[in-house]
This record gives structure tokens, sequence and C-alpha cells, in this order.
């Protein structure tokens, strides 16, 4: 009798659907994990909205925030036992190209992100290369440790921003992504305020227990120039994604300050290039995460420095995932969880 | 008797005005230097173009690229002598803001750039405080001298790049600057392309020995890519300060490359920041130059690395100064000297 599990699919037009799926055994070089939870986040909103179909082979199973458990080992892994606690890091490189041949292999210039160019975590029994699997301690909640791969893109950015202790930091766009890399940048010693024009997002900020800014009604230049003294901030992280977060950014960092970018933006952006220019401005792209970001964020969550119980705002069924997505879209939640667990069949 | 000189001064409303001055003796940590040649440059046009009208107070003596001869020593001064061969490096920081604290005195919070915010170099004899002047090696002619300044813009921009042995560079841009960027990208070791879209100016920087491209009718960015091996450039010099040039800067660098704002954009400009972020980039704003850099141009001029006699374009006596400014905004000469030698009266 062939074991069946639920998957969750995007079907285009934006669109959701749940089938039941024949499950494959791992093929060699791969494990098979017993998934447990599976965060969703804007990226995969992005491809409810249909902004990536030119990527995604429909119907496609996203996720690719996950933590589960080893259910079977295939052939020719070593090191990985049925029973690990694990989760996945979700890129898949070629090895050969330029990027990778210089070392920067997780922005690879043929990436394969696993969960958006091929099958995710949205499936109760998932085969993955072992190649992907990162360890995760059994101490460690498996609904916490859904939170891996955000936390990872945080330490990434905040690494790539070579923030240092009793650095001022200013994290534009207070969601999920903007409260982790606030959460990773104070960890490190930094001061840091949250620029956030949605009331209710403020609010679950400064209940993390930072300092915040409503740059809709308060001067947020004066405001940072008078935090630092006159100096402006040492970093600026946009994570916003807004027009007029970008320009404004250049604005808030100090002479030979960094602004990241961690934000996706469609389309070009008008940028402050005399500001650039003048205060001899850094602006770093930040994409995804190196796997020292992904195992840091595994100890981050491990010894609490992450609040994963006020950042994980509601857990759904499989059967429900069209349901979460509706409620991230609303935009009043910050981490919805996918219970795969509850895909199991028989 | 008094002594009288010559100076040149911009007066507003696009006019240049020469006039006969009396002499002052050096004030206590000055030197004198009697000018040799003066050096006009595109911001000296911003300048007469009245784009800089808030910072400069009226008849304003301009002039930042120079070279002299030390003619008297003011009270307290030691380590110069009369006769010594000098260059200026026209700033003057506070040392108490929070750039110049951190190190960055170059880009002081309230620098006084000599020569635009204060009297500069189109002046018979000069007094300037001792701090700023630089030595030239007498060997070293003196219309060469006049470019040190210009020179030590390339050799910091090129040195913010992190420009390595066999580094891929391309020049947008092939002005004075762009033609000085490449020369001293190319002595590191890079392999460098100029892009530039005036016919003229292209053959100007073909005969330096550059390869060059014509953004107007070629695909740059193909172009670059084939060039590099489909890696993209290691650095992009943005020179140019055209809108096109740095929206289509983000395409020509590798994953990981670096862009640098050499150009004044006056407006904000639609940069690619998903390019930005897809490739983490690295765009760097450059401005002016450290002590360094301004002794590293000497070496640069002395050695022979620069091409001078190809880049001075014209030398015109300090009654012309209108003249020269009117070739230089023709856009059809290189580097334009006034030769203020000229300007000695009695």
């Amino acid at each position: 009798m062939t074991a069946h599990m639920l998957t969750a699919n995007y079907l285009g037009n934006r669109e959701i659907g749940i089938s039941e799926t024949d499950v494959q055994p791992p093929a060699p070089g791969q494990v098979q994990i017993e998934v447990a939870y599976t965060g969703i986040c804007g990226t995969d909103l992005h491809i409810l909205h249909g902004s990536m179909d030119t990527r995604v082979s429909m119907p496609a199973i996203l996720g690719h925030e996950m933590s589960g458990i080893i259910a079977a080992v295939g052939e020719g892994v070593e090191g990985w036992q049925t029973g690990d606690h694990v989760t996945v890091m979700p890129l898949e490189w070629d090895g050969t190209c330029a990027a990778c041949r210089a070392g920067h292999q997780h922005i690879c210039q043929n990436l394969n992100f696993i969960g958006i160019d091929s099958p995710g975590a949205l499936q109760r029994l998932w085969n993955v290369a072992a190649a992907h699997v990162v360890a995760l301690p059994k101490e460690l909640r498996l609904d916490h440790a859904a939170l891996v791969e955000p936390v990872a893109v945080a330490v990434h950015d905040v690494r790539r921003a070579e923030l240092a202790p009793g650095d001022s930091a200013v994290v534009i766009g207070g969601g999920p992504i903007g409260a982790l890399i606030a959460t990773v940048a104070r960890n490190e010693g930094a001061r840091v305020v949250v620029a956030e024009i949605d009331p209710s997002r403020r609010q679950a900020i400064a209940d993390l227990g930072f300092e915040v800014l409503d740059p809709g009604t308060q001067d947020q230049t004066a405001w940072v120039n008078e935090w630092t003294g006159g100096a402006g901030a040492d970093v600026v992280f946009e994570v916003s994604g807004a027009a007029a977060a970008i320009l404004g950014a250049t604005g808030l960092a100090k002479v030979r300050g960094t602004i990241v970018v961690v934000a996706i933006h469609p389309q070009p952006r008008p940028v402050n290039l005399q500001q650039v220019f003048w205060r001899e401005l850094r602006i770093l792209g930040a994409r995804v995460y190196q796997r020292i970001d992904f195992e840091r964020a595994v100890e981050l969550l491990s010894t609490g420095v992450i609040p994963a119980d006020q950042l994980v705002t509601g857990i759904e069924p499989i059967t429900e995932t069209a349901q979460a997505f509706a409620t991230l879209e609303s935009g009043q939640a910050m981490k919805v969880l996918i219970d795969v667990g509850s895909g199991a069949t028989s």
C-alpha cells in the first residue's frame, strides 16, 4: 500500500490548493524529513500574487522556512539518523559560476532556491539532498525552529553591515524581518530604533522593547540626528521596500555610514546620490544567508535571544494554508506557521 | 611701496573679472606661495553657472588645483623654506565633528574647501596655512604638478574601490577625472574600459591606450558580460553624472561587485535596487582625498605614470581666465591651466 500525504500548492491565479500525494522514498543522497512546521513569508505572498510566475512551476509546493524530524535516510547519506531534528538551508548552487568560484555560493548566478524554484516544505514527508540539512538541538521547540530561516536572513544582514557594539542602527520597516534585524542588532550591542508607519506593527515592535519612530508624523532625520549627537546613524537597514524609505535613508546615515538594502524594490527608486557622494556612504545589498548565518540563527533561537513566542502570531493546519496567506496579506500578523504535521494521512 | 598682483574672481551672474590687488604678507602659521599654474575643473564651472552661490562669497578667488614656489614663510612655520616647490591640499577641517573624530577629516561635516568656501589659487601670491602645503620634487614640472589635485581624486576613488591587480574596471565618463581614474586603475594592474558618448573624448581616451565603449550605440551590458566571461565587472566608476549611467551601472557589476559614485548627481536618480539586492552589490560614495592620496598623486606624476602632456590641452594667461572657462565649458578640452605667473605686476 502506498502512503499518502497532504501538500499545499500554488496553482496560479492567486489560488492555493491542497492535494493528496503519494509519498516517495528518499533518493540516494537525500534524507526524508517529516515536516513539523513551515513558515510563510513575504516572498510566498509575492508568489501568490503572481509576481514570480516565471520562476515557479505550477502546481508549486511552496515553503522554505521549516523544521522537522528525519524519517528516513537515503543511500549513501552519512552523518544523519532517523529522529534527528533538522531544518533546511534552501539554497542549491551550481558551484561553477563566477559568483560560486569567488566564494559567494549563496548568491550563485544560477541559484536554485528550494521552495521557490523547486518543491518546498509544505508537504508532510519531504525529500531533500542531505547537503542542505542543518541540525537542530532537541531542546529547541519545533515551532520556534521554523523561524531559523528568517532569523538567518537577519543575521546575514547584520553581519553584512559589519555592525559593531555601540553602533547606532535604524531599521526602516517593522515587519517580521525588521523585528528580527532589530533583535539581532541589539544582541550585538547596537542601539536600535525601528521606523514603522503602521500603528499596530509599531506597537508590536515597542512591545519587544525597541525605540520606535513614526516616519508618517515625525521628522525622522531630525530625530536620528538628535539621537546620535549630530553624527547620523552608523547603519540603516532598509526593510520596508517603500520608495520614500530609500530616498530618506541616505539622510539618516553618518559620514561613511552604511545602508543595507534588505527589501525587494521591484522598480528603480530615486536615491539621493549627492548624499552618497558627500558623506562617502556605503550602500550594500544583502540577500539570503551563508551557512554560518544559519548556524548562528539556530543558536540565537536555542538561547532565547529571539522572542519566538511573540513573533509567531498564528499557527494554522495545512488544510487552512489559503487562510494563513490571507491573514499574512492583511498585514496584521507577524509570523504565521503552517502545522504540516496535521497533513499526515496514511 | 605696496606690491600688487592680479587675481581672477567669480563675480556672480556667470562673470569672471580680473582685478589688481594688494599683496599681503603671510600671517603667522602661513606660507606665501608664488603660484605657478592653477587648473580649472568641473566644480569651478558649477560655480560659474551659479549652482554654488550659497557657498561662495563674491567676488570669489577660485582655484584649488595648483603648483607654486614658496616666496615667504610666516612666523612660527617650520619645515618650509623659500624656494620649495609645493602644492596645496585644499581641505580645512574642524577636527571636532563626528566625522573628524572618527578619522574622516577629509569629509569633515564643516569642511572649508579652499578655493570654494575661501579664497583659492587664482592669485599670484597666495597665503595658505602651512598645514595644507604638500611638497613637490623639483624635477616635477610645475605645469604637470598642477594636476596633483585631480590625480589625488582619482587615487582616492581607486583606493576606495579596493581595486586589486587583475580586476576588471569600467569607467563611465571619459572626461579628465575618468581619464585619470582609468590611468590609476591600469597602473594598479586592472583591466580597464572607458564608456564615453562623446566621440572626441572617446578618441582622446583611446589615444591613451584604453579600450573604449560607446554606450550610445553599443549594448554595454552585453559587452562587459562578454569581456568578463559572464561574471560582470569587479568595479564600476560612475564619473559621468548622467541619470542613464547610474541606472545602467548596476547591470555592469559582478556579484558582490562595487560601484563608486564619483560624479555629482544634483538630484535623486533612479537606481536599480533589485540588482543591488540580488547581486549583493556595494555602492560607495567617494569624495576628495586624504593626504596619502595627495602624496601618491605627486609620485604618479613624478614617475610619468600620468600622461600629463596629453591631458593638459591648454594653458592660458590669468587675464584670459574667462576664455579658459569658455573652452572648458565647450566640453572639447581635457584640462585647462591658468598661467598665474603671468599675473605678476610689481
